[in-house]
Parts: structure tokens; C-alpha cells; sequence
């Protein structure tokens, strides 16, 4: 960890879903790594993709977890790409409010996007729970696929 | 590389540069991976990091190759921070015109970030080429220190 990033704090949302504290709708898990819908989704089929291990953000990765990481972006977000079909992807991973994060377990976003039409704020509402469960079910179809 | 990912074109501009083709202010380099400024930057810093093996983006890379660039990622991710006191960073891999890619090269943006500063357009302008040599000095040195 460097000197200069704050220390992990267990009580963090995804840490909560990590211990099956709260629901989440999952598409892929291993071992190392979680794949879950996004609440406040950017755009149908937002897919977040956290490591299991305690990390704050990218600076304090274990890099064994933070490469699982990024073995999972790929594979889910193949998936995502696919079961939206999707006409291109935006990854984004923020470090630190300033960067743009507001929980603090390392994560990456994952937002199908097509031609034409642009994000909407994160921030923008909570998404139906029963729409989310419909769309983690054709990530995990298109996993399996 | 999955079936509808467009082939890899050799004649990208990163590809150029990795060719020696163009310049770029280098300020991270090994076997596996490459980092330099952007030349449009979205703030004071702005990095690109990438692969030096050929993939289109996050989908077709070899998981090998992503791997490696991840652990640049992080590591030049600390060095920017450092190098600009930045209060946090935010990073970017775009897939697709759809997804914001401009560059048919696998990369990751990591722009650092200062509490209260706006991201600027990516289409903002070319930076000063000096300012950038000097701002790949500072991220050098912070590699080094």
C-alpha cells in the first residue's frame, strides 16, 4: 500500500455484499473475483467488477488479485457486450473522491453502449430491482453461452 | 479475440509510436508494456498506458498482455499521483466508437484528479509539447523515487 492511501474500511457497501450482508445481482463469481448489476445503472446492462480481497482502489491492489480483476472485466465483459448487443463498452475505475469514487473497495465499471446514446449520470435513480435481476440472468445466459 | 471484434489495423497511431514511427513522451517502458502522455490531454497529467502486443482493445487482448498492462496501470498510476500531489485518479478504457475509443490500440487513460477541478473534453486540444516533455520528467522521477 503507499504511505499515501487511506486504510480499507470493512464497512464499505461491496465489502457488506462480499459477506452476503446485502442482496446484490451477481452474473460471475470466482474464487478471487465478484461481477454484480450496478444499482444506479449508467445504462442498461452497468456490470461492476470487484476482487474479493480488501483493496481501496487500484494503488493498493495485491497484484495477483488486482491481474483476477482483470481477467474478470474481460470475460464479463464479453458477456455484457453480448447480451446487449451492444455496440461498444466504457470501462471506468475511480480512485478517491476526487476521482470519482463513492464506495471504497476497488471496482470497475462496465457500460454497454450504443451508437448514439449517451450515459447517464450515476447518480441518475435506483434502478427496478426486477429489471436488474433480468439483466444479470442474460449476462450469466451469455456466460454460459 | 471474439468473433465481432473488428481485426487489429497495424496502422494506428500507437502502433506507430511502439513502431518508433512517431514520437511520444515515454514515461514508463518494459517488455510487455508502454506508457506516455496523452497529446489531447483532460487534465494536467493525463496517461496512457499501453500493451505493446497487438489487441484492438480490452476484449481481444491476450490475458497474459492484460495482466502486464494492469500491473503498469498501477504502477504508473502511483507515479502520476505522486508526481501531480493529485487528490485521486480516474481511469478510462473506452471499447468501440460507441464506447468513446478513438485509437484502435488497447489503453487505459488515467487522468489524475485535484478536488473541485472538472475533467476537461478529450477533444480539447494538443497540449504544449514541452509542457508534456516536462510532465513525463516529473512522472519519471516519481518512478524512480
Amino acid at each position: 500500500m503507499t504511505a499515501d492511501t487511506p486504510a480499507y474500511d470493512p464497512g464499505n457497501i461491496f465489502a457488506k455484499i462480499l459477506r452476503g450482508e446485502i442482496p446484490a445481482q451477481t452474473v460471475y463469481e470466482d474464487a478471487d473475483t465478484l461481477a454484480f448489476m450496478d444499482v444506479m445503472p449508467q445504462g442498461e446492462g452497468h456490470t461492476l467488477v470487484i476482487p474479493k480481497a480488501p483493496a481501496r482502489g487500484l494503488l493498493d491492489a495485491d497484484p495477483a488479485s488486482l491481474a483476477a480483476v482483470t481477467a474478470t472485466l474481460q470475460r464479463v465483459g464479453r458477456a455484457v457486450k453480448a447480451a446487449f448487443d451492444a455496440d461498444g463498452l466504457t470501462v471506468f475505475q475511480y480512485n478517491e473522491p476526487a476521482g470519482g469514487q463513492t464506495v471504497f473497495h476497488l471496482h470497475f465499471h462496465i457500460v454497454p453502449r450504443r451508437e448514439g446514446v449517451p450515459l447517464k449520470r450515476h447518480e441518475g435513480g435506483m434502478a427496478d430491482p426486477e429489471v436488474l435481476a433480468k439483466h444479470a440472468a442474460r449476462i450469466r445466459a451469455a456466460l454460459e453461452a
